[in-house]
């Protein structure tokens, strides 16, 4: 008998429904906005003495030293299996491949004779990274955000998280950091890394972007600090996933693919798209099934009552729902999956057809899992090696260059109202220097 | 005798003195943010009719359609004179040419074999321009917003702009409007044309991402509705200009530089960086005497109170200072000018050598005008092709594929304990579909 409960069905919605079916939950806590004020607040104040004084209360640990020492990190790394230590070697790999690729060169433009235009990028000098804490540990995220760092070449990477009870920062993260050739960590976590971040504190050197997801608490001091002036990633939510599958799509590939992101917290959001009944029904089937293994089951069916299953007979109603709701992850495992593809202008990142799971990308592939949520996908790329770079643009007119275009800037700086702007050219063109 | 009111001289200032030395004037007022907040909400609730009401009450106009017509463009783009015609339209060619040049290929990584990695770019569907009214009409700025926004293919560009006394919008925007291919124009101003833009309304669709300059509450606005998920450009400050000179500088142009940026605003800030006592006496002399000839001088001589002139003896020191404060104009008028560019990290644009006035590139070399103000250099470019573009990741695996990677995602997805992570692999390992 299927579990009704999983995951909602529609049938063919109407366009009038699709904006309220591409909802997300919310679960913002009242108290949010003010207590994370507080926490900034009372960081730009004491510095260190404040995180010391966070640390206790959140973490029930009472640190001496916030930095992670050499020996430290030295003596963490010697427990990582070298089964995981071959594996996070591959991944970094790939992740270094696909981001190197994504440098450019200088551009150059003679735009007109005697005007040289360039642009070269930059790397952004100091960069933060905010890795969660708590039960999983995300050692893949350093991975996905310290490679780009070292391959734009950010001369200070600074990396926060949470210490547990015992004061520890998780040998996994360590031992990624140390291979990104992190060597700032510190053992901060919530808003109170953030607040370090953004202003700086004796210990951590304030950093011009800050990178990193994280709980309520760490989104909001992200938007906060964002409105004084240091720049972060992108806008936070939920993480989330969009299945596409017709009837030759395997239902029990499915449903793992839904529950890998369901499992990742109760707010997560899981949407099978699919023009197939039959399909909805076996995979419910294999829901129920799958589910019963996974540790992390009460957390998966909760995020599965988030969740909707949407019946499309028309493709183009499909893809126009894709669009609209603007996925962080689409997995299209259907036969024409690269058709459907190239009509997809809203998602963070595609998998298509049955070999490519979201884990995949979400690990080792090689493209970076940091991607943007809540349906941000409309106008936010994911990270990438672009991320932790600036563009910065160069002109250099010759004395003729500037006589070939002078007239026209005077032109249009006199029609803007702008004279100051028109003498600038005019006093060059009647008294040359040379 | 010199004019000691108009620029502040440093002499050699100590490193400690430096962040003090790079903060711009702050004019924020007290009751903006409840005041566009109101504004906002009424938007969101009674659409057009808050709009028609709020352009009576702020431009002193009640008009019976926010739309410009068709009429309207083509009656008001007779009277443009043939110069202006001439001169935006040499502009419009140069900013296509270098914008054009940033194009990227759909980059395409095999990471390992039979893992595809892709990254395509798309234009964000919808994107909104924000064009001032008031004394000067920045039609320029619809050439820097339009034409990235039409060469990327952004399917619905809106472009907001407040009406005259008369109900009119200023014939040399609606002629760069139309020159870029932007029809849906209309006569909204301020935090209202903002809120038309986030939210939508009967007349003005909502778009994904907000683009262009303006006051304090245009700023504000902008500002809340990035919160609320709308993308904006890049948070905005008071426009400004560091130039950086040598004995070999003609005063004469360096003047007149700083001018063209103090006539800005009375909250413009204008630096000059030297190493010679005698370029700042000289270039004193010179903004007195040209001062005089601007028809908006009271509003350059508020901007030059606001300002500095900087003795450097090192030139270490000289762009440590400049990378601190991280100006959205550098100009650098000096022998060894593009040796000292080589050594920049933070700055919007930079424009070299004697003949190169930021006036070339506010309006016509080719490169973007849209630059990070406020020290937002160390973290943020202009606007550039890629301002109106999301990159999308795509990975596709075959069997091999899988068989390759499976095992290293395995490995870092139990060390995650997201173990439906894992199971995702193995259902496809186990019991292959083919």
């Amino acid at each position: 008998m299927l579990n009704t409960e999983t995951m909602k069905i529609e049938d063919n919605p109407s366009k009038d429904k699709w904006k309220k079916l591409c909802e997300r939950p919310q679960l913002e806590l009242e108290y949010l906005d003010s207590s994370v004020r507080n926490i900034l607040a009372r960081v730009k104040k004491s510095g260190d003495e404040a995180l010391v004084e966070f640390t206790k209360q959140f973490d029930q640990v009472e640190l001496a030293e916030l930095q992670v020492t050499k020996k430290e990190i030295a003596e963490a790394i010697k427990f990582i299996p070298s089964t995981l230590k071959s594996a996070i070697e591959t991944a970094t790999k790939n992740i270094e491949k696909f981001h190197q690729a994504q440098k450019r060169e200088t551009l150059e433009v003679e735009t007109m004779p005697g005007i040289m235009c360039w642009r070269k990028s930059v790397a952004i000098d100091k960069v933060g990274i905010y890795i969660p804490g708590g039960s999983a540990p995300l050692f893949s995220t350093v991975l996905m955000l310290g490679i780009p760092a070292k391959l734009a070449g950010c001369s200070e990477v600074i990396l926060c998280t949470p210490p547990s009870k015992e004061g520890k920062v998780n040998a996994a993260i360590l031992y990624a950091a140390s291979i990104t050739g992190i060597t700032k960590i510190f053992k901060v976590g919530g808003a109170q890394a953030i607040a370090a971040l953004a202003y700086g504190t004796k210990s951590i050197p304030a950093v011009y972007k800050i990178f990193g997801p994280g709980n309520q608490f760490v989104t909001k001091a992200k938007q906060l600090v964002n409105q004084e002036g240091t720049a972060i990633d992108m806008p936070a939510g939920p993480s989330e996933v969009l299945v596409i599958a017709d009837e030759f799509a395997d239902p029990s590939f499915l449903a793992a693919d839904l529950l890998s992101q369901a499992e990742h917290g109760a707010d997560s959001q899981v949407v099978l798209v699919t023009n197939s009944k039959k399909i909805i029904e076996q995979t419910s089937i294999e829901l129920n099934t799958q589910i019963e293994k996974l540790p992390r089951k009460e957390i998966a069916r909760q995020a599965l009552n988030n969740s909707l299953s949407i019946l499309f007979d028309s493709e183009v109603d499909m893809m126009g729902f894709v669009n609209e709701y603007a996925p962080e992850h689409l997995i299209i495992n259907t036969k024409n999956c690269e058709q459907l593809a190239a009509t997809v202008i809203n998602a963070g990142s595609i998998f298509l057809g049955s070999y490519s799971p979201e884990s995949v990308g979400d690990y080792a592939a090689g493209t970076n899992h940091t991607l943007p949520t809540n349906g941000f996908a409309k106008a936010y790329s994911g990270v990438s090696l672009d991320s932790f770079i600036k563009y910065i643009t160069i002109q250099k007119l010759t004395q003729q260059g500037l006589n070939n275009i002078g007239s026209a800037v005077e032109e249009m700086a006199e029609a803007e109202q702008l004279k100051a702007h028109a003498e600038a050219i005019r006093i060059r063109m009647s008294n040359p220097k040379n």
